[in-house]
């Protein structure tokens, strides 16, 4: 399998046309980091192998509980076939436990849980650095219809419900999170991009200790010691749930 | 009517206890302008009277239309006896045109028609600079309940449907607007606060000239000019509308 010309480079993955295979699309794993709308840069070694695991361990995951995603299989060590989608320009988030930019916003103190999860939505656009919208504005400014903002809440929640039950069996809290969905060719709406430690919020169930990318916004240090220890907590968790059904 | 303690002063009004009439209170319009959550401040001679005019006279013409607000009756030439409210602390902001700080969070041009009419809720707190909220947002922090949202959402499109008959035939186009609300002492909610050129963006309809606080907020002149001009206009108005029907 030989890829074609690059379609996209972002800030963490590359893209990827695959000539032999017109509806898929080759998403490599960069080893960059960024932050602050890459005001700040970094990279560790093997972070975009170690990203492509985590990725691709949750995406199976999420496909046992019944939840699809552009993810096809994995190619090489840094690299996944993903189904071709165009993404809806939205980041959705979803938190339980409160902290980042909305405990800022109404001046709240992170790490309070929430009486339910709640379900954000982020116009994507780096220009005007991702501004917060409300589903009237989603509506009314053509970003996404009523019927696909209620169908990215549902599965918003459902992957939710999917992630806490296997970070909390790795011993870890899922704080918040950023997915982001895309349109295959029939319209369907699948989960795209990429569930890894650059875009979720991850504490220690014991300790509370960071395992995510605040570690590297914050300057904490460890960042590639705990990105593989939330792989390696994970791969565990799969390996005993298969042992358990096999 | 004597009035008791002042119990609030806001930047544009105090508001008093009445101690004959303990169920409302009395709410003076002061003279001062303020823009940038107060970091701007002015103030014109007659601006309280003006706009104490145009607020009553906005609130009687809603009141024929069927929607309640706070307002009881006059007081002098800068005062209105209100029913006592506790302000839900939300502000409305109801967009027929494109202006202001959405237009520049989309990086969109200012003046543009929107479809159907945007209903967008800030959280009252000047500390944290009246943030932008979601309906869901303001559920899960317990800001105010679903079904408020929904009362309020309903009651918004109410006063805007019947401010833009009016300002229509005033030869004005109401571009967008901020109102409150409050729950009386039975928990009914009411359209509170002020109606008046402070919260209004007031376009000429025929010239697309500002008659309303962005010629404060944009130094553009003639304040007190245009803010009488909106009275005077709406006066010819009602005084037509009188006519029509006597």
């Amino acid at each position: 399998m030989s890829p074609g010309e690059m379609i996209y480079e972002g800030k963490a993955k590359k893209i990827f046309r695959l000539p032999t295979e017109p509806d898929n699309v080759l998403m490599e794993f960069k080893d960059s980091l960024t932050a602050f709308n890459a005001l700040k840069k970094g990279s560790f070694e093997s972070k975009g192998p170690v990203n492509r695991d985590i990725a691709s361990l949750i995406f199976a995951h999420l496909r046992k509980r019944g939840i699809d995603s552009h993810w096809v299989r994995d190619e090489g060590d840094r690299a996944m076939v993903a189904r071709k989608v165009e993404i809806i320009p939205l980041e959705v988030v979803i938190r339980s436990i409160l902290a980042g930019s909305t405990a800022k916003k109404l001046g709240l103190e992170e790490g309070g849980t929430l009486p339910r999860p709640l379900v954000e939505f982020y116009y994507k656009n780096d220009a005007l650095q991702d501004p917060f919208v409300s589903d009237d504005q989603i509506e009314v400014f053509n970003i996404a219809s009523a019927a696909d903002i209620k169908e990215l809440k549902h599965k918003a929640l459902q992957v939710n419900d999917a992630l806490k039950e296997l970070f909390g069996a790795a011993g870890i809290r899922l704080v918040d999170f950023k997915i982001e969905f895309g349109k295959d060719k029939n319209g369907r709406i699948l989960l795209a991009d990429e569930i890894t430690p650059d875009c979720c919020r991850l504490w220690d169930a014991k300790t509370n200790e960071k395992m995510d990318k605040d570690r590297f916004r914050r300057d904490l240090g460890e960042v590639k010691e705990k990105y593989l220890e939330v792989l390696n907590r994970l791969r565990a968790v799969c390996a005993n749930q298969t042992g358990v059904k096999g």
